[in-house]
């Protein structure tokens, strides 16, 4: 072969490269353009390799969303090595056992991490060196022995380091998440499928005319931490469109009104929570002028609809998306059907619903029985989503059982539980494990959670399966109240009949009982309801 | 692996026919939509199959273009058979030679050229058997053996039919280009190039901001031949983006200009004769209410001052491409520069002038000396563009030697002078076998011939070197009036004296001749001005 083209991450940069002033990346009072960002990036891995880091080699970093994780999301898997994105959320336990499962050869590590790292080490015999980060400057002091600072690191580099050339089917990425059974579960993806999926991602959003479309003159900043799948792979698609990039940080809904204002913000991604906080900031009405110009991209978890309207008053506009993080994590998102074309924004908004959209280009998606047949397209009907893809996970790592569940039968299983219209659109009803099987029938959680959120007095709710002595499930709703609010079980039980004579649920998928209360439900590390508590607590209330 | 997804040419459709409705695909009266027309290639490739095309044959098709051409497009490749699409601009010999050389299995061939047909079979041992093609609805009698007509292949073909799984590397597509000795060069393409072209080059006129961008909703007349590397991949992007799809058939400037009116088409792609041949259409500007909506990417050769103006006149908005048959071919595209960004359009277009533009996403382009140096970024050196990309051919087909040159050093030549100005753009300046090199410096032709055009009588003009006693080579021009018009030697001289004071161009550059005519100048099959009768013309002009 004369032509070999290996799909690289390095690749992605070409045209942004080849310009010679392209835009920034922004974190905090540090800019650098997308060029100087790439020749800190070249030191960097100069520098790295001279500390013993080689292709194969497991780099972990430990860091909020900064212009150095930026810098690794390239570095690292462009001199052939592993990026290792730690969740931060997780428990200093579970972070100790997923740096010892990827068996990390070394660690960067932010200095507000650092009592971590002492932990860590004792779990870890993996590890040979450590790489701090500070932003105030100072050098942290740790007492472990081959310990280096990050800017000495880069300093200490070479400019002239040219990476090497990787095979596009190598690792790149691993990371963990956070696992149903409590132990965290590892995937990864080669050069090859972050390059597709960036591709596949950045042309739905740019080439089909939804809401709205992405553009290299966007300003983007996004609110999906750096450690939870790839970003959604924006490090990957800001700088394959040279876009200004603004990392936030630590996420602080002040924080990001002031950015968006400031920086000229065009283009966000984010979960509802992030984005809940955001438009109930005390201040956010003071920032409307720029908020009318913001696109926002939402996923991670049904966008619920008080949460959304809000956010429209503000003049914000709204996709939303679905993925997961076995599949890098795009799948699809909200672009309107035909029959959509002439509606406003707000009407797409109602029309969409919870709707995760339509498959990116390039995905197969299919909802279907356990013995892999389609259900109908009737929009009621729910089956599994399971797909194929350029940019799926091979396999859990190091988990032979785990991945021929996830692979069974040819077709990636997401778990997840959905129906499809007739336009081919799905919408997210379940999560398979959270799901409600009351006498042998399916009963959808997630869209018993959206409807109780449209109660004015309803900030929160978590719909979970309790046992019952005739029909084996039946749901209870878990409700948290607006602050100075109140709300009586009779009436959000009349509130969800509402919806039974609109027909929009079944009578039998009312909820037996509402709990109610004003503290806010439990989060899992990615800032989603975790159920796994709230049903544990409540599995015998209907017992008793 | 559990998880094997080839990038294959049907993968580019899974969203497309995801959707239950489609867009449609129209010539003339026949409306298929999407789905209708890759269910007719199933069809297609079913009865193929049953004629005896199987993984690896050669298919050629020889056709304007139609919606029965765009089914071969899918269904050939997609049946792991390789689709040869036929230059039927090329003298019948030549298409014969290419017919022999691709061992083509079977020729799907339209009624008009069965002449031809008849001739060929001479040529072709291979071949084994015709399927012919009618507009008209009636068969043509052919006196082969072994002929069907295209309409029966598809009714006798079975819906239920599935294409196979293909090795993404196999090859899918194969052509000729005219070959600067005369004898046509193969050049092939498998399933991961096209793919990866498709994405590659929708991405660029899509999610970057040029003079305008591609879209989903746009209605696309390609009005670059489908025999003509490949249409520029718009056969393969219509269907990723699922457009309205309109095929002109044979060109008519006239016919053009009614669909572009009836069908409400927003984009079409050409090289500048096209453009020429439209804008001055005595009723052109009958149509500016429609002109001004309709989007117009130019390549093949540089679009002359003058075309672009008439054409921005009549509200036509235009963005420029550079690539070649070995790339596929898209290699640049005219976008803005930073600097550039708060540019009109016609602001743009003058900024940009004969510039190609910035590599699209994935492609390196350098300009560079014989020994592979870069030549500097001022804007005036030249040097051959150099390129590396997911998309380029890996070989002329049977041809080692030729092979040999095109990859010499790991990088594809494209035989294309072009200098680079700071913003790393691009602008052809000459063929490296078409430039004149006068005492041992390169005079650019083609910026040389888009001055002359500037002049008001000049139709065309083309500057080709002739011998020289003392400088070796040096410039003469070939120029053929506007009707009604007239032009001295004397007045071009003093044109292009005027850009020797602005310093456009060096005083040395003027040519020594000019011929003045008022035929048109010979085209090549592509369309652009052939320069090789004219050079053997005037070789000795200066030595009389």
């Amino acid at each position: 072969m004369n032509n070999t083209y290996e799909l690289t991450i390095g690749k992605l940069l070409t045209l942004t490269l080849h310009r010679p002033s392209s835009s920034e990346v922004i974190y905090g009072k540090t800019r650098n353009s997308w060029r100087a960002t790439l020749d800190r990036a070249k030191r960097l891995a100069s520098g790295l390799e001279a500390m013993g880091v080689k292709k194969g080699s497991r780099v972990a970093v430990v860091d909020f969303d900064t212009n150095r994780y930026l810098e690794c999301y390239y570095a690292i898997p462009m001199m052939g090595a592993v990026l290792h994105t730690v969740n931060i959320r997780l428990p200093p336990d579970q972070i100790g056992y997923t740096i010892s499962h990827a068996q990390d050869d070394f660690i960067i590590i932010r200095d507000e991490f650092l009592p971590l790292a002492a932990k860590l080490a004792q779990h870890a015999a993996s590890v040979k060196g450590l790489v701090t980060m500070s932003d105030t400057g100072s050098i942290p002091q740790v007492p472990l022995p081959n310990t280096h600072y990050y800017e000495d690191v880069i300093s200490s580099g070479s400019s002239s380091y040219e990476f090497p050339d990787v095979d596009e089917n190598s690792m790149a990425t691993l990371f963990y998440s956070s696992g149903t059974t409590g132990i965290p579960k590892g995937v990864w993806f080669t050069h090859r499928q972050l390059v597709l999926h960036t591709l596949g991602a950045t042309l739905a959003l740019s080439a089909f005319s939804g809401q709205f479309r992405l553009d290299s003159n966007d300003v983007a900043m996004p609110l999906v931490p750096f450690f939870h799948v790839h970003c959604w792979g924006w490090p990957y698609s800001a700088g394959l469109l040279g876009q200004k990039l603004v990392l936030a940080g630590k996420y602080e809904p002040g924080k990001i009104l002031e950015l968006v204002k400031n920086e000229g913000v065009t283009v966000s991604n984010m979960v509802p929570t992030v984005l809940n906080m955001v438009v109930n900031h005390p201040s956010a009405e003071n920032y409307t002028d720029v908020l009318s110009k913001w696109k926002v991209i939402v996923g991670g978890s049904a966008l619920p609809h008080e949460v959304a309207t809000r956010a429209r008053k503000l003049g914000i506009h709204i996709m939303t998306g679905y993925g997961l993080s076995e599949s890098a994590p795009v799948l699809t998102i909200s672009l309107p059907t035909e029959t959509e074309r002439g509606l406003t924004e707000d009407e797409m908004l109602e029309s969409i619903g919870l709707k995760a959209g339509l498959p990116v280009p390039l995905v197969e998606l299919r909802t279907v029985t356990s013995q892999l047949a389609d259900v109908p397209r009737d929009g009621k009907t729910p089956g599994e989503v399971v797909v194929r893809a350029p940019w799926l996970t091979d396999e859990y790592y190091k988990d032979p059982s785990g991945t021929q569940l996830l692979w069974s039968g040819g077709w990636m299983h997401t778990g997840d539980l959905a129906v499809m219209d007739k336009d081919g659109r799905i919408a997210i009803v379940d999560r398979i494990k959270d799901t409600v099987k009351s006498g042998g029938e399916w009963i959808p959680t997630i869209l018993l959670e959206d409807l109780l959120m449209r109660h004015p007095a309803v900030y929160e709710a978590a719909v979970v399966r309790a046992q019952h002595p005739k029909w084996e499930e039946r749901p209870v709703a878990v409700v948290s109240v607006r602050e100075g609010k109140g709300v009586t079980e009779e009436e959000l039980r009349a509130h969800l009949e509402t919806y039974v004579t609109e027909g929009v649920i079944s009578k039998f998928w009312i909820p037996d009982r509402f709990v109610i209360g004003s503290e806010q439900l439990p989060k899992t590390s990615t800032g989603k309801i975790d159920k796994k508590p709230l049903r544990e607590k409540y599995a015998a209330i209907l017992m008793q």
